[in-house]
């Protein structure tokens, strides 16, 4: 095992009718800043909910963050706060609200004039506002954790931070808030969920079996309770369980001791800001890539994950090819495509892609060793 | 899945050579009292490594804090703290100094008379002092929870708090701590570890897989890993997967949304008090009783019990068994006796805990269903 720091300090209230708590976990004094995205929360009861909790306190609202959070969006809320002496941010959403606030949180306290900075180098986060969730979109793991990735529409760009200072105070998963998740959303965060996990798991090996035991649950659960939510998108339980699952991904818990990977995802950004794809989909679409490229380093994980998530017995090339096709009929069977024609998107994207994180001096992987060449050939193997 | 909260803002530093970081961790103005148990870690190396990164730091010591910690020995430490104007705790041990340490935080910080009040009465502890930890044998998990088992060696009796104030602020792991451990301390932590996972695991079923899965992933781990430590205590990587283990046993993370028993170690705790018999070695021969007695009310998971870490697939009665069996077999290889006679424990103890525990109204297991006969029964099962 290597070592390892680890530290979460968010609060997480978690099950049916929870929301009400915000009462007693926000200072009753605070100037609270609700943010939110396009709207939904207004649709299933959620800011109806929020508001009730918070009656007779001062809140101003911020809505619009879209998906893939966009800098000059948070920027217009970051002078909101400033104008208005906000104290407080509750974000009410999914990841990319809550990532959004997060950013805004930082921002409110920068001093400097151009706070992209903080994306650009994350130690200049010395302090945030503090914030707490209201999670309505489970997949990306943001409300345990001090990440947030954030795009600049304009320059095609984006990049993450993570800090200590932008952790939730406290975070609301409350199940019956994603009954009505469009399956797109649902989808999405799931397939979101089950990469976190992979990124962190499919590497090599350093004798650190727990921390695969916890990976594996995760990945088990998600296939087994995915289809329940399918079937039925009122089943509670299959809710509650595909929400645990996605928090854990990304929560610092899995990763303790082990090596990470991340090429999935930092290929999926690229593919998002050029194209547009969704978080989700950019991620269906690389990982297959990454596992068939990357099987000589990832071999002996491959085969256990082969083994035990998917039940594929055996120490040869086919239990790997195998374990690849399971994975990408799982996210199929959710319906989120997994080629880059899927989504009309052009074999020209793979040159374009690799020269963009080579001008961004990136070299991806565990090993460091995907850099360009790399990165064209994995994104050839997606056409 | 039940409701649930969870909160854990222990920082945790995991690995090899992490001693010297409390330089950093300790505040350079605290006024620091180091507490420890009965001088192991001045023979192993660890009281030399904190001094040696403390060095022009205000130290006191409080050495002495036995198995099983005692009350007054504990009231002793308070005084010195306030003798000396102590307002920072770091315990150098295992679960009894770390319990002892959290106690003597809270304790310092009562006004009234009587700190005895804190045991009967958690909600009685509003402020503790800050503490950090130097974890040295595995097994308890009280390095990253807020709970504290105290013993009143006068009255034999044996309490315990939990509270938000008394989590430790850091904890340091270093699995090197723990290579000079002597075989009986490491078998009673492995099986602390071990129970302390079925305590959360053997209950009813709340549809909650993935916590299922963690747990699974703790006892299979402990099983796999054990047998290395015997066979090599140095082995680097087994002593950290095993310490990991034992921390995730009892930090809160897989109790989420699950219904938790106890009984056991309520009932061990008794055995403790009246025989002296070690907190490991009374899991050792209660829980297999327990398991035995509730076989009905714990029957779905005992059957996933049986196949998941055991291998024994079926429905069958003869599964549980075996299961039983195997959990029984795992302590013996330790070198843990598991029945009462392997203590010179007289089957009289059977009404006597029994009764003890009905004098203190305790209903035990997770149906509450456990009362005076039901324990009699499970521990004659145990001679």
């Amino acid at each position: 095992m290597l070592n390892f720091n680890f530290y979460n300090p968010t609060k997480i209230i978690f099950g049916k009718d929870t929301i009400p708590k915000i009462k007693n976990l926000i200072p009753e004094s605070a100037k609270v800043m609700l943010t939110y995205g396009g709207g939904s929360i207004k649709r299933n009861g959620v800011y109806d909910q929020i508001i009730h909790a918070l009656d007779g306190r001062h809140v101003v609202e911020f809505g619009g963050i879209e998906p893939n959070p966009d800098y000059d969006t948070c920027l217009k809320a970051v002078a909101q706060v400033k104008a208005e002496g906000v104290d407080f941010l509750l974000a009410a959403g999914g990841g990319s609200v809550i990532d959004g606030t997060k950013f805004i949180a930082a921002a409110a306290k920068y001093t400097e004039p151009d706070p992209w900075d903080l994306l650009l180098n994350a130690s200049l986060i010395r302090d945030a506002l503090p914030l707490g969730t209201v999670l309505t979109l489970p997949g990306t793991g943001s409300e345990m954790n001090g990440g947030s990735v954030i795009s600049r529409h304009s320059t095609t760009e984006k990049l993450f931070f993570l800090s200590d200072h932008t952790f939730p105070r406290f975070s609301i998963l409350d199940p019956e808030t994603t009954f009505t998740l469009p399956a797109r959303q649902f989808a999405n965060g799931t397939v979101d969920a089950f990469v976190q996990v992979l990124e962190q798991y499919l590497t090599y090996d350093v004798d650190a079996p727990l921390q695969d035991r916890f990976s594996e649950g995760i990945l088990l659960t998600l296939i087994q309770e995915a289809p329940k939510v399918e079937a039925d998108p009122r089943n509670y339980n299959a809710r509650a369980n595909i929400m645990w699952c996605a928090t854990n991904g990304l929560n610092g818990w899995i990763a303790c001791g082990q090596p990470q990977d991340w090429a999935s995802h930092m290929i999926g950004h690229e593919l998002t800001a050029l194209y547009g794809v969704d978080h989700g989909q950019s991620l269906a679409i690389v990982m297959p890539g990454v596992m068939q490229h990357q099987r000589g380093q990832k071999r002996k994980k491959l085969l256990q994950y082969a083994e035990r998530v998917w039940g594929l017995r055996g120490e040869d090339e086919s239990c790997i090819d195998q374990a690849i096709a399971k994975t990408e009929e799982f996210f199929r069977s959710l319906g989120v495509g997994t080629r880059l024609a899927d989504y009309r998107i052009p074999a020209e994207s793979a040159p374009l892609v690799a020269a963009r994180l080579t001008e961004r001096k990136m070299l991806l992987g565990e090993h460091q060793a995907i850099g360009r060449k790399e990165v064209e050939q994995i994104l050839s193997l997606r056409t």
